[in-house]
C-alpha cells in the first residue's frame, strides 16, 4: 500500500445518506422495504445507483439478465477486475440494509478512491446481481448463479413469477436487458460485505465476521397429488386431500429441524394449493422445506428423514407425492488469500473479527466458482433480518466497510 | 290430481339435451366444468337459463343479487308462489349435475305442465340462487342465505373475491344486477332436487332420497400470527412461524376428523399465507376448517377439541391465533307436509325411496327459515362429486324429477 492509501478511510456520512435515499425506494408496509426485483421500484432504484456510479466516474454495463457492473479504470484495464457486490432487492418484508449494504459499500469505496486520488493496478467493479432474494423468482441467488455457469441465461428469462409474468419480459419492461454477455469473463476476485443475519456478532461485541464457510443447505420442492371431492359426505377414508399431506410434511419437516436444533435448523415458508377453496377437497399442494447444518453429513442425514416423512405423510393423508426440484449450498470453499487479506487489513486498521460461517445463502457462494472470493459480515441488531425492523448501526459497520476498502484495494494493486 | 296430470311425466330426453347444453359452458380443464359466479361463463349459463324460461313461457325477474325467478302463472296470481330451484354456478373443478340438475328439473316441470297444458292453482317460480358453492365469494348459499335473511343485501355486495373484485361490481358487469328486492314476499313453498353427493343411494340401487335433516356442521376461519424472519439463521426456538403453526392446525383437524369417523368428518382446504415465499418465515396464515356429525352435541365437542389443539398448536409453534369467522348449517328442519307430499307422490309413482340426512350444504336449508322446504336426492355415480368426473345416468335421475314433478304440482295446487 502507498502511504496515502493506508490512511483512507471511508466517508460514514455519505454512506449512511446513501442508504438512507435506497430506503426511500419501494418502501414496506412498517419501515422496511418492498422491493421486489423488475418492479418498478427495482428500476427506481437500479436508475438511482447507475447515476450514482456515473457520477463517481465509472463506467456502467448492464448483462443480459440485468445485472449492473460498475467499473473503475485500472492503470493497466486490460487485467482481470476485482469485483465488490451484492443485491438490492428485497423480500417482500424486507429490510433496509440485506445485499444493499453489500452493493452501496462497493460504492463508497469507489467514492473513497477517488476522494484520495487512489489509482489501483487492477480495475474494479461494483456490481449489483438480479435477483438475489428469489422472493418473485425462484430460486434465490439467481443472477450471479448465471454469472458463474450454473444456470442457463436462456432458463433464467423464461422463470416466470406467481402471476405467470416471465422473468426476461419484465427485465425488458424496466429497461435493465442489457447486452453485455452474462460471465464468461476473467474475475480477479470477488469481495461481499453483508450483514451477519445472526446475533453472534453483536453479542460479542465484534464488528467483522470473516467467513470461513457456510451451513450446509439442502432444499426442495415436493408436489402432493390428491383427488377433488366434496368436503361434506366424502368419508374420512375416502378423502385425498392434498393440503393434509402437505401439512402433515411442513409438520414432519419442523419435527426433524428440532431433533437437530441446535445448530440445525429446517424451513417450510411456502405453500401452494388447488384449488385452495371451501366446500372442495384440493387434488394438488405444493411445499418447499429446506433443511441446514453445519455438517453437511447431519443435513444429508436430516434430508433422508424427510423423504422417509415424505412417505409416511403420503401413507397417512392417502395421497401421492414426488420431490419435484432440489438444491444445495453452503459447502463452498472461500480463498485463503482473499482471507488472508481481509485479515491483514483488519490487523491494521485494528478491528477486532472473528471467523464464523454464513447460515444463508449469499452471491458470493456462487462467485467461488469462478474467482478468488471472500465474504465479510458486519453486526445486525438482534439478527433480525428478512423482517422490516433489521436494523445497523453505524458505529458497528463502519469498521468493515473500512476493511472491505483496504481489502479490495491490496487486491486491485496486486 | 286431475286425471290428466296424473299421467304427466317429464321428457327425459329434453332435461338431458338442457343439461348437456349447459356442460358446454364454462368447461373445466378435465369434461367437467368451472363456472364459478359473476364470470362470463356464468353470464352466458343465466343467459341461456333466461331464454329458456321465456321461451316456455315464464316471465323472469331478477333479484339485486341475481337471483332468478322465472315465474309460471297460477289460475290465482295472488296467492304466493311454489318455487323449485338451486344454483347454476360449480366449484372451480366441479361437475354438470350439482345445482344445476335442480335448476333444469325446475325448468322441465314447468315445460311438462305447459305441454299437459296443465294450470296449477299457485303461481310457480323456478329459482337460481346466486353463488351457492362459495368457492369465488365465501359464504356458500350466499344468495339463498340473504333471500332468507341471513346476510344482508348490503353486505353481500361488498363482499370481495381472492383477486379484491368485488361481488357488486361483477354482479353489475355481467348484468345480472336486478330491480327486485331481495326476499320479503311470501313463498307457499321451497322443493329443491340435488344428485345425493354420496354413494348410499347408488349403492342400494334406491333412485330416491328424501331428505329428513344434516349433518350438523360447524366450520370457523382461524388466523395465525407469527413473525418473519430469514429461513436460515434463524434458531428453531426464536421461529415465529405461521405456515408451520397453520400446518399443526390442519394436522389437529384431520385427526379430531379420524377421532369420529364414521360418520364425523372434519376438512381444511383452503390456507392463506403471507409472505408464502423462499427465504422468509411467514408472519401470516389463515386456515378454513370444518366439522360434520349427525349429532349437533357431537359436532360441537369437534369443535371443542378444534379450540383446544388451536391453543396447543399455538405453543408448540411460538404462533397466536384467533378464530375470525364461524358458521354452522345442518339442523334445519324440513317440512312435514311437504315430504308427506314427496312421499305420496313417490307412492303412487312407484319410486322407491328412502329418508336420508344430507351431507352438504344447500340452499333448501335456508329456505326453511322462510318457507316450507323439502329437498330431494338422486343418486350419483360413486358419491364422487366437486370433482370434474361427477356423472349421473338418466335411469337413476328421471323418477325423482317426476317425484318432483307431481310433488310440486300437489302443492301448487293445494
Amino acid at each position: 500500500m502507498t502511504e496515502r492509501a493506508n490512511f483512507l478511510q471511508i466517508d460514514a456520512e455519505r454512506l449512511w445518506r446513501t442508504l438512507n435515499r435506497s430506503a426511500e425506494i419501494g418502501p414496506g408496509r412498517a419501515g422496511g422495504l418492498c422491493r421486489l426485483p423488475l418492479t418498478d421500484a427495482d428500476k427506481e432504484m437500479r436508475d438511482q445507483f447507475v447515476q450514482w456510479c456515473e457520477d463517481a466516474g465509472c463506467r456502467v454495463s448492464i448483462d443480459r439478465l440485468g445485472n449492473i457492473f460498475a467499473r473503475r479504470s485500472g492503470e493497466d484495464d486490460s487485467l482481470a477486475p476485482v469485483l465488490i457486490g451484492s443485491h438490492l432487492d428485497t423480500q417482500v418484508a424486507g429490510g433496509r440494509y440485506d445485499g444493499i449494504l453489500g452493493v452501496l459499500a462497493g460504492l463508497e469505496v469507489v467514492r473513497t478512491l477517488n476522494d484520495g486520488e487512489v489509482r489501483t493496478r487492477r480495475p474494479m467493479e461494483v456490481v449489483c446481481w438480479t435477483n438475489e432474494e428469489g422472493a418473485r423468482f425462484q430460486p434465490p441467488m439467481m443472477c450471479s448463479g448465471a454469472f458463474a455457469g450454473v444456470h442457463a441465461v436462456d432458463w433464467v428469462l423464461d422463470c416466470q413469477d406467481d402471476d405467470g409474468k416471465v422473468f426476461g419480459d419484465e427485465l425488458a419492461r424496466i429497461g435493465y436487458d442489457g447486452s453485455a454477455p452474462v460471465g464468461g469473463r476473467d474475475i480477479d476476485a470477488y469481495f461481499e460485505l453483508h450483514i451477519e443475519q445472526g446475533p453472534e456478532l453483536e453479542d460479542r461485541g465484534i464488528p467483522l465476521g470473516i467467513v470461513s464457510g457456510g451451513y450446509f443447505t439442502r432444499g426442495m420442492v415436493i408436489e402432493i397429488e390428491g383427488e377433488n371431492a366434496h368436503s361434506g359426505p366424502t368419508p374420512m377414508d375416502k378423502r385425498k386431500n392434498a393440503l393434509v399431506g402437505a401439512a402433515m410434511m411442513i409438520v414432519a419437516a419442523n419435527d426433524i429441524g428440532w431433533k437437530h436444533h441446535p445448530p440445525g435448523k429446517s424451513t417450510s415458508s411456502r405453500i401452494l394449493v388447488w384449488p385452495n377453496k371451501p366446500g372442495i377437497l384440493p387434488n394438488y399442494a405444493q411445499v418447499t422445506v429446506d433443511f441446514r447444518h453445519p455438517d453437511e453429513k447431519t443435513t444429508r442425514a436430516m434430508e433422508s428423514a424427510m423423504l422417509a416423512a415424505v412417505d409416511d405423510c403420503c401413507e397417512r393423508a392417502n395421497v401421492a407425492a414426488k420431490v419435484v426440484q432440489t438444491w444445495e449450498f453452503g459447502n463452498e470453499v472461500f480463498d485463503e488469500d482473499c482471507i488472508a487479506l481481509a485479515k491483514n487489513a483488519a490487523r491494521e486498521l485494528q478491528v477486532p473479527f472473528q471467523e464464523m460461517l454464513s447460515q444463508a445463502g449469499h452471491d458470493a457462494y456462487h462467485m467461488t466458482r469462478i474467482a478468488p472470493t471472500a465474504l465479510l459480515f458486519s453486526p445486525c441488531k438482534e439478527g433480525i433480518t428478512h423482517n422490516e425492523n433489521e436494523h445497523i448501526e453505524p458505529e458497528y459497520t463502519i469498521p468493515a466497510v473500512n476493511v472491505l476498502l483496504h481489502t479490495a484495494l491490496a487486491r486491485a494493486n496486486r
